[in-house]
């Protein structure tokens, strides 16, 4: 593989599809709750597990700058992971095609404030990548046995800007 | 029931843990993870559902302000609910223990930017209720059949300051 240049791109539901859901307010609400204090936008991701159960877990992580160099993505076989800043922090998400257990087509999205994801189960994905400040994420995904983790190393420089 | 004046406390884990868990970055990760980038607080709420899933859900919620009239509370039978703001927006958490079908000894907590909260399963509390400004929380609640709730409104008048 070459080196590549990769543009990073605004986060939109229908382009990051075919890797997962955008979890943000968008439309009205499918209910209206609390004598019409509250709009409940419900059920924005799938979640699912191979087994072990669903958690909630705060992760605390440092800034990075673009451009990067995207040295790695990694999966997570027996479960889906959302990520919902809870800093309103930027961040850059990366996701990749599967081609027999090799990433390919790689994209690369930058969620704004009010933005979270949910990650498919299998999907190749950088890691948590705050932009320009640190940032503190609600992340809902499996807790239970094993690794849970497969890591692919690029061999060749990947900047994404 | 007289009337009564209930002066709101600003919310802290070990107060709160018998109605629930607070959702904060607190003391030191318990896994550090991206190389060296990201701190893991794993695990930080019991989520407990009779049936149903798991589900991840966004309250677009408007502000109230202290002091306020408590008219009702409610629980969900068969499922706990966690409340994560993503708009960092303090919040009042009104919560009360059960005596045989009725709450009694309520007490209400104010969570600050970067605390969330998650409620077991069957605990008695207020409706969601952001403080000073309209707030955006995740929920990470049961979904499943049924109305999965109980009311109770108060006769008497109850103020929150």
């Amino acid at each position: 593989m070459t080196d590549l240049i990769l543009q990073s791109e605004p986060l939109e539901a229908i382009k990051f599809a075919p890797w997962g859901e955008v979890i943000e307010v968008s439309g009205a609400p499918d209910k209206i709750i609390n004598q019409g204090m509250c709009g409940r936008h419900h059920d924005l991701a799938k979640l699912d597990f191979a087994d072990g159960r669903a958690g909630i877990s705060l992760f605390n992580a440092k800034a990075r700058h673009l451009p990067l160099t995207l040295d790695m993505v990694e999966r997570h076989p027996d479960g889906s992971q959302a990520f919902i800043p809870v800093t309103q922090t930027p961040f850059l998400v990366v996701v990749a095609n599967d081609n027999q257990g090799t990433p390919h087509g790689i994209r690369a999205f930058v969620a704004r404030a009010g933005q979270g994801v949910n990650l498919h189960r299998g999907v190749w994905h950088g890691v948590l990548t705050p932009l320009e400040a640190n940032g503190i994420y609600a992340v809902i995904d499996r807790i239970g046995n094993g690794a849970n983790l497969e890591e692919h190393w690029f061999t060749s420089k990947i900047t994404i800007r």
